[in-house]
C-alpha cells in the first residue's frame, strides 16, 4: 500500500532496492552529489473522515477509499513526491467523484454548488503546481474525468478529431492511428495526462517551435460550468469577440470543468533529419535565435547548456549541445538541412553527427522519457531533484538565464550547502526561447519541502526581476499564485475574477488556483 | 463639405464627374448591372447640440466641430456609405475627444465614468460593422487615438516593436524601415485602420496562411481602463492562465482602451514565386484544402470563384482562380512550387502562369487595394455594392458555400430584383477557410439600408444555421450582434459580461458592441 501514494508510474515499475543500489555511483558520478541509504516509503497514514457526503444520487460515483483520496490529494512536482514518500497528507479531497457521464458532472457541479463544496478537476493528476491538491479548503470533491475518455468523432478532410476530457495521451494516439493520423502533442507527462488537463493548464509538447502548444491544437472546447454549458463553435478561424476557447484554455478549473475538445490532428511525417552540434552556450543561443528568425520551424532545436547535457547523459564533454531535428510531411529537407547547418556554421557550432536520428537527440529524448521514473530513484536516495521553467525575449535572455542561474546556485548554496543548476531551452521562437531549469542538490532528509519552496521562491524572484514568466507551460497551480498575482495586470485579475463569478457564483471550482 | 462625411480616401480622391461617366459603361459590363444617373453627395445637415461638455481640464482636447463629429459617427460599410451620402447621420458623437497623452486618456474615463458619458474609441475609423458608431447612445464621446502614434521602441534582437494605438498601417511601415523590419499585415484597410483598432477587432492582413492575424503578431498589450492601466509582460510564451492578450484582442473598446501594443515584426523576405491556376470552383477548393493540409503556408493561396474572379478583373473566362504566392526569407523556393504544382496538377487545376510576380496576382492585389475606392463610385452610380465573411471547416465547406451563396442570390431577387454574390477565400488553414462573399446589386435609391439589412439578415442566418462565424476578421460591432449573441457560448457572454463589469463598472466603454 506505501508505494500507492507516490511515483510517477504504477507501484509496479516503482524502483527495487537493487535498482537504487545500482543507481547510486551513477548518480554520485553524474551529479557529484553522494547519495543517502534508500529510505522506505513510508506506509499511508489514517485519513480524516470525510467532511461531506455525496447526495443518493451521485453515491454510485464516489469513492472514500483512503489511497483513491490521498492519490487524488496530490501532484507530481518534487514537494509532491516527498510527502507521499513520508505520508504527510495534510490535505486529500474528502471524496473522488468519477462521472460516468457530462450529465453526471452537471449533477455534481449542482449540487457542489448548493452545498458549498468546493470541486478540483482531476485528469491525469500529474500537475506540478498543486493544482490537483485542495490545498486548504474546509471540504472539496476531486472530480476524475478517467471515464469520459475516448475519440468521439473524426472528420477526416478538416483533420479535427472530438476527444473526451478523460482520454489520456496514449489512448488518445492509439485511437487516432487507425485514421492515419496523429496529434503530434508529446508532453513530458504524456503517459499520465489528460486532453482536458492539457487544455486546463495550456500544456505544451516536446516539439520545440511551431503548433507545439496545445493552444494552436484547439478548434473548440467544451466545458460544463455552475452556469451551464460553455461549447464553442467548431472553427478554423474566427474573429468574433475575445476568442471563448482563450479563456478556457488556462483556466485551470476554476471556471468550469472540460469535457470534451476538437483538437487538430496531422498526419505523420515522412522526412526527418536529425543533427546534433556543440559550441559554447553564447553560440547556441546564437543558433538558436538564427534558426528561429531564419522562419525555419524545427521540431527538434533544444539547446543544453554543459550541465544539462551532463545531467541528461547527452554530453559529458563540458560543451553546450544544440539537438537539432527537422521533419517534413512532403518533399526532402535538403534545402532546410542546409540552412540549419550554415547557421550553426556561422555562429562557430561544430556539427558532431546527423542523419535520419541522431543519437544526441535519442540520449536525450530517453532521458526525457525516463526523467519522471529516475527522479524516484534520485528521491529515495535523498538527492532533491526539481525543474521549473520560464520564457523571455532574446534581448533579455543572457543576462536573464545567467541571473536566474547565478540565483538559483547561490540558493542552493546557501540552503543546501551545495547543488547545481543546468538549464535547457525546451521551446524556441522568433522572438524569445523558453529556459527550463534542472536544480540537483543534497536533501536534508525531513526539510526538503521546506528546502526546495525556499530555492523555488528565490528562483521565482529571480524570473519576474529579469521581466519572465513565471511558468512557460507548467500552470499557475496554487504554488505559483504568489508570483502569478505580480505578473499578471491588475484589471485582468478583475475582469477574471468577475468571468468567475458570472459563471461560478458559489465559487465551489478549484478555489485557490488563478481567483480566489 | 458634402463629401468630408463619406467616402474612403481623402475629399480630394473622392470620384469627379468624369470618373463616373468613365465608370459606368464598366460596372455595366463587369455587373451586368445598369448604372443610374450619378448622385450628388447630400450637404452635411445640421447636427444636435452636443449633450456633454468636458470638464474644463479636458476642454482643449475635444472638439464639436460638425465635420469632425460626423465623420466619427459612421464606419466604412456600404450602410455607413450610403448614410454619408445622404447626409443621414441620427448617431454621431456629442464630442470628439483627442488625447495627446495616456494620462489624458485616464482623465476622460475618468470624467466619462462619473458623468455616465459613454466612450467609443475611434482609431481609423474604418469599421464595417458599425463599431464607431453611438448608435442609440444617450450622450457619447468618441475618443480619437489618432495623437497617440508613433514608434516607441524596437527590440532588434527579438524583432519586437512597440507602437503606439494610433499609428496607421503606412507610418507603422514607414517606422519600421530604417530597422530592416516590416510587419507583413496589410488589411484592406491598412491605409485606414490603426495598430490599436487591428487589436481591437482581431484585425487580419492579406497574407492567405501563417502568422496573418493581429493575434499572432501581438507580444503584448497596454490599454487603459476605468478600473487602470492593464498591461502584460511581453512574453514569446507563457501558459500562466489564461492569456490576458487574448482577452484584450477582439475586445472592441467594452474593456477599455488600447493605447500601446509590442508587435513582432519580421525581415522582408528575399524570394518570392507567384503563379496561378484555373479550374472548377470544386477543383480550387480541392488544391486549397491539399495545399494547407501538406504542411505549406503560402502568402497567397486565394480561391475565387468565377463570379469574384469577373468582378475583381482577375479572369473573365467563367472559370475559378487559384492565386498562389510564396515566399521565403532564406533559400530558393524550388521544392515549396514543386509541391504546390503537383497539387494543383493533381485536383485538375491548369496552371495558367508563374514567376516571380503573376499577373493574376497583381489584377488581384491592385483590385483589392482600389476597392474601397472604387466602391465610392458604385455607390454614387446606384449599385449595391457590399461585403461579409465568415469561416467554416472542410468538411462543411463545399455545402456551406453553396447555401449561403444561393441563400444570399434568392434575398437579391426578393429584395433587390436582381444581383449577384461572388465569394473567394481571403484565409486558408489545415481544418478550413474563410469564404468571402461579395454581393453586387441594383440599388433602390432612398432605401438602400433597408435593402441591405435585409440581404445580410438572410446571409447572416445562412452562415449561423450551417455552423460558420458571423465574422471572420470584420469583428461585431454593432451591426452583428444578434446573430453573435446566438454563436457564443451563454456561460462565455456571462464570463464576458462579468469581466467588463469588472473593470468598466460604470458601463461606459462602447456599450453595444459584444456586451450591454
Amino acid at each position: 500500500m506505501s508505494y500507492a501514494v507516490w511515483g510517477w508510474g504504477s507501484p509496479e515499475a516503482a524502483p527495487k532496492a537493487a535498482d537504487l543500489e545500482a543507481l547510486a555511483p551513477i548518480v554520485a558520478a553524474s551529479t557529484g552529489i553522494e547519495p543517502q541509504p534508500p529510505e522506505t516509503p513510508a506506509v499511508l497514514p489514517e485519513l480524516r473522515e470525510p467532511r461531506c457526503t455525496l447526495p443518493t444520487s451521485l453515491a454510485a460515483l464516489g469513492s472514500v477509499d483512503p489511497v483513491d483520496r490521498a492519490r487524488h490529494g496530490i501532484g507530481r512536482a518534487y514537494r509532491d513526491l516527498v510527502r507521499g514518500l513520508r505520508g504527510q497528507l495534510t490535505d486529500v479531497p474528502d471524496v473522488v467523484v468519477r462521472p460516468a457521464s457530462e450529465r453526471d458532472v452537471v449533477d455534481v457541479l449542482d449540487w457542489a454548488s448548493s452545498a458549498g463544496v468546493a470541486v478540483v478537476p482531476f485528469g491525469g493528476g500529474s500537475s506540478v503546481v498543486g493544482g490537483v491538491e485542495p490545498r486548504g479548503l474546509d471540504v472539496a470533491v476531486s472530480l476524475d474525468l478517467s471515464r469520459l475518455e475516448g475519440l468521439v468523432e473524426v472528420d477526416v478532410a478538416s483533420r479535427g478529431v472530438r476527444l473526451r476530457a478523460g482520454t489520456f495521451g496514449p489512448a488518445a494516439e492509439a485511437s487516432l492511428k487507425p485514421h492515419g493520423l496523429t496529434l503530434r502533442f508529446y508532453p513530458q507527462s504524456f503517459e499520465r495526462s489528460t486532453v482536458g488537463g492539457w487544455v486546463a493548464t495550456r500544456a505544451a509538447g516536446h516539439f520545440s517551435t511551431g503548433p507545439t502548444h496545445i493552444d494552436d491544437l484547439v478548434e473548440s472546447v467544451r466545458a460544463v460550468t455552475p452556469s451551464g454549458v460553455w461549447e464553442s463553435r467548431r472553427l478554423p478561424g474566427s474573429g468574433a469577440g475575445p476568442s471563448p476557447d482563450r479563456m478556457l484554455l488556462g483556466s485551470e478549473g476554476a471556471l468550469g470543468v472540460i469535457t470534451e475538445a476538437w483538437l487538430r490532428a496531422q498526419p505523420r511525417p515522412v522526412h526527418r533529419w536529425a543533427a546534433s552540434a556543440v559550441g559554447t552556450w553564447d553560440q547556441g543561443v546564437a543558433g538558436v535565435q538564427a534558426i528561429t528568425q531564419s522562419g525555419l520551424r524545427p521540431a527538434a532545436c533544444r539547446l543544453l547548456d554543459p550541465v544539462e547535457a551532463r545531467l541528461s547523459g547527452t554530453r559529458q564533454t563540458g560543451e553546450a549541445v544544440l539537438v537539432l531535428g527537422l521533419e517534413s510531411l512532403r518533399g526532402p529537407l535538403d534545402l532546410e538541412t542546409a540552412t540549419v547547418l550554415e547557421i550553426c556554421r556561422s555562429v562557430g557550432l561544430e556539427i558532431v553527427e546527423q542523419g535520419s536520428r541522431g543519437e544526441a537527440g535519442e540520449a536525450w529524448r530517453s532521458t526525457f522519457v525516463r526523467a519522471p521514473y529516475l527522479r524516484e530513484g534520485l528521491v529515495l536516495l535523498g538527492i532533491l531533484v526539481e525543474t521549473f521553467e520560464t520564457a523571455i525575449t532574446w534581448d533579455r535572455l543572457p543576462a536573464f538565464v545567467a541571473d536566474v542561474t547565478a540565483t538559483t546556485e547561490d540558493a542552493l548554496r546557501r540552503i543546501c550547502g551545495a547543488g547545481s543548476v543546468g538549464c535547457r531551452f525546451t521551446h524556441a521562437y522568433p522572438d524569445g526561447a523558453a529556459p527550463y531549469f534542472t536544480v540537483v542538490a543534497p536533501a536534508r532528509r525531513g526539510s526538503e519541502v521546506a528546502q526546495w519552496d525556499e530555492v523555488k521562491a528565490a528562483a521565482a524572484e529571480a524570473i519576474m526581476a529579469g521581466g519572465g514568466t513565471i511558468t512557460h507551460h507548467h500552470a499557475v497551480g496554487r504554488d505559483h499564485r504568489p508570483w502569478y498575482d505580480r505578473q499578471r495586470p491588475d484589471p485582468f485579475a478583475a475582469a477574471l475574477a468577475g468571468a468567475k463569478a458570472a459563471v461560478d457564483p458559489a465559487g465551489v471550482m478549484n478555489p485557490g488556483v488563478l481567483v480566489g
